[in-house]
């Protein structure tokens, strides 16, 4: 299930996956047209209900009156995306809302990210609010689930990939970072928590944001926004 | 009404506003001791109520089990966030998220903002979805309700404080605004739509985040966090 028109956008242009039909609000006003159109282009069956049936298909209540119903995202090999010269990856340990999930995956994409890395017993986060806040993310950046972060990161040491652990204790800053034009994975923590033990660990670096307000951190979100434009800064000067 | 533990958190040790009571769910593990120690400290009273009461207080879902009852927020005028010297502040023209409006505020806080405008016709939405989301940013960020963004950045004008709007057709890159350690408002645009027509023209710059993958844009509370940390970045060189 795909909702919201951005998200439904881009699983049409990016057409990596079998799109079985689309469910579009019928009293709703000002529908994307570009996309019905893409959808009829397509030979994509385009259907118009009440928005009841909308959120019944959706699980979500923000998806703007339309849902597509799309074959699973595919999901990739982590030796593939450590064999790229270039890989940016990003990996979420512990994430565990769905919205942040989303929005990293947007925000990862947008930075010139590679691929992205989630702990497989989370995959199920990667469901409607996830993929309506990835705002079509998810149809471009591949994504490889894995066992758990930790194990991924002794992976992509073996592979040449330096992983740079965001810790609000981390004591190089994100500004200063200068592995980042080198193959690398940013590692995202938990909401609250942070990262796990064991993965901060195994990070090479541990790189923090500075506070110079009176609260003690950013949202995930915000943090993943920042270090990976640091990241994409430094790769695109 | 202040939901969840790090906005109620940052409300007992702002004490900006008078707190009536916090109510906690009683069957709900893990509360965060040291919230009610400071509650306590406060002579405030605490109440361990059944979860359906927190939920019909909180009006969102996502409140973790508990909700405190303050007076409002108090709103600064806009000259006195535009006296400030060091001024550094965000401004958002049409966000219509709440979430989306308490994430901006919350990164704001945290790079080091001096304060917010909001326009006052938004001002519903400083309810508890963005309270939430701010995690206690709203009570240390002061913010001047304003009749409308394009007012007030010429009164910001008229105080020597520079307007910068994020647009993903600025020409020039966030990372090379030279003015960032002058006085400064960053202005966000509606999601979606972006800046308006008149709140465009107004701004002395439009400044833009670069794209490198296939999405369009980030999402607005990111984009914050990019700009808002590159505003911070020189300010602390």
């Amino acid at each position: 299930m795909v909702p919201g028109w951005r998200a439904v956008r881009a699983l049409l242009v990016a057409r990596r996956r079998k799109v079985k039909k689309l469910l579009v609000d019928r009293e709703r006003g000002k529908p994307d047209e570009e996309v019905l159109d893409l959808a009829a282009d397509a030979g994509i069956r385009r259907e118009f209900v009440e928005d009841a049936r909308i959120a019944r298909e959706a699980r979500i209540e923000t998806h703007q009156g339309v849902v597509a119903l799309a074959a699973p995202v595919p999901s990739v090999r982590l030796d593939e995306l450590t064999s790229a010269t270039d890989a940016f990856l990003v990996a979420v340990d512990g994430v565990t809302d769905p919205q942040n999930l989303g929005a990293i995956l947007r925000t990862a994409e947008v930075a010139g990210a590679t691929g992205a890395v989630v702990p497989r017993h989370r995959s199920a986060l990667l469901g409607p609010a996830a993929v309506k806040a990835a705002a079509g993310a998810i149809e471009h950046l591949p994504i490889a689930l894995v066992g758990g972060v930790a194990g991924a990161i002794e992976q992509t040491a073996r592979a040449g990939v330096w992983s740079v652990g965001l810790d609000v204790g981390g004591t190089t800053p994100v500004r200063e970072l200068g592995i980042a034009d080198a193959p690398v994975v940013l590692v995202l923590g938990a909401e609250g928590r942070g990262l796990s033990r064991l993965v901060r660990e195994r990070c090479d670096v541990l790189a923090s944001i500075p506070v110079y307000g009176h609260l003690e951190s950013l949202n995930v979100a915000a943090a993943a926004a920042v270090a990976c434009f640091e990241v994409a800064a430094r790769r695109h000067l």
